[in-house]
């Protein structure tokens, strides 16, 4: 029993298609002290997130070490993917996890914005509860242009910290503090991508859908069909079933049914209890009703 | 680590309207080295199921234990429910667990029988994997008749073990041995329970339904509904998503949708899996995708 408070970090890096170089990534995170819980990559989004959860320091050391790696074999100049991103490490969210505050995991951020911008000469945005403005708050708002608008950008406003010119290759970056969120995608079968839009803009909540849900319509053609990209932001109260369900109805109004679904990175048990009462219409649902789960928790003999 | 081999026992008492019995018998149950992992007891079924783990000796004193106290304190001749029953402790099946084979399941079953036959004075009946005879083989087979059909019913054939006529208050008792089931209920929105039966009758395996599927009717209109009450032997095959979508359609076919469903004792993770494959469609789907699951298999610190 140790209550060292425990942060997750997700590191989203520009890159999905070379094994070496996602191999040197992974690489670059093994300190000890820090668990890789998951690794997901995708070809046509070109991206890649790693799942850390570890204590503050250790954390740390992993996360720059992992942005050191990219930044030096990462070159955005060449980088196509249906994913927008501003940079070769293109966004590094915290979350608080056991024992850890939203405060700390906010600090945590800022030191690893120190960092990178003394020490790899990247510009650097503080997002979601790491904003210093309320105009950075969004992540889409921080990523508009991507890294393409990046040079112009930063002519017009200063970053929070670093260069006030993007990095040739690796672009910029944006570090925020954030709850954990379930980033789950769907795909439809069909190749109209304008399918996939209107269906992302009727679930999305800023434009009138769920409230905890953003979405975005991600052309995967290259494997015969579109995806909705989601991330739901407030799963306790946007519940992953409600979601898919509106996913559903909205792309029946299309005559398009539903591929499959992935969730990236890890999902809270939370959604699994909400997958088992939902669909199997079972209040009584608890994870101890799970027989290795009930094991587990037996006293030991 | 340790790998003493570990069984599940889930004796069925029929017993599920009057706390101070059952406390008793749960009482009865507190052996070391046993877990209780599970109780779940049903007013309409007058029934009541533990769901016992625990290593061969110290889990059939527990079971021995609890059988002594239900034939103390049960009487049948005044048992009404919707459940099938022959005796106070109604069914006793052992399930080989962690490190544990089908035949040491069997011999615990012989030797709970032997006890309850020659210290209760209680007919048995070995029945799945510890039955002596094919016609013994299905539960329904040996429960035919029940508690009220049980004295003619001795006089023509003779149990296992014990005497040839019923334990006046406490009847008979089925021991076995068995894989792990899993034991579904789905509540109808009716009242009629001839649309239970129909239901019950298309998906059963022995009636043309699905293999994996036993399937009973219950009257549960005390609760303004009624219910298919289901085992599924064959969860792996015969996996519960589909057994839950066929009870729809059946049920769809007049008119009646699904109010809810249980399941009694604990479900495998397996069946976990499996919805959240099926409903979510997410293909991709496993426990080490879950964060707290993830966490759990973290290297220590």
């Amino acid at each position: 029993m140790t209550s060292v408070p425990l942060f997750e970090c997700v590191p989203n890096f520009s890159e999905g298609r070379h094994p070496q170089v996602l191999a040197a990534i992974r690489e670059a995170a093994i300190v000890p002290g820090v668990s890789l819980l998951g690794f997901d990559s995708d070809s046509d989004h070109n991206r890649s997130v790693l799942t850390l959860v570890g204590p503050a320091e250790a954390l740390l050391t992993a996360v720059f070490q992992t942005t050191e790696v990219a930044v030096a074999q990462i070159d955005l100049n060449s980088h196509k993917g249906v994913h927008p991103r501003i940079g070769a490490v293109d966004v590094v969210p915290f979350v608080p996890w056991r024992a850890a505050t939203m405060g700390q995991a906010r600090e945590l951020a800022r030191q690893l914005g120190e960092q990178v911008a003394s020490q790899l000469n990247l510009p650097v945005y503080f997002y979601a509860e790491a904003a210093t403005t309320s105009e950075r708050v969004n992540l889409q708002d921080v990523r508009r242009g991507e890294f393409e608008g990046l040079a112009e950008r930063l002519l017009r406003e200063k970053p929070d910290l670093g260069p006030s010119k993007p990095h040739a290759t690796a672009g910029a970056v944006a570090i925020g503090a954030r709850q954990i969120l379930v980033a789950f995608n769907v795909f439809l079968r069909t190749q109209d991508i304008k399918i996939a839009r209107a269906v992302a803009r009727a679930v999305r909540g800023s434009s009138g859908g769920l409230l905890g849900v953003k979405a975005l319509a991600m052309d995967t053609r290259s494997q015969s069909r579109v995806q909705v990209s989601m991330n739901l932001v407030d799963y306790p109260r946007t519940p992953l079933p409600r979601v898919l369900e509106m996913v559903r109805l909205e792309a029946q109004r299309f005559g398009v049914a539903i591929a499959e679904t992935e969730v990236v990175g890890l999902m809270p048990q939370a959604v699994v209890d909400d997958v088992m009462r939902y669909y199997l219409q079972m209040p009584g649902f608890s994870r101890d009703r799970v027989l290795e789960t009930a094991l587990l928790a037996r006293d030991p003999e």
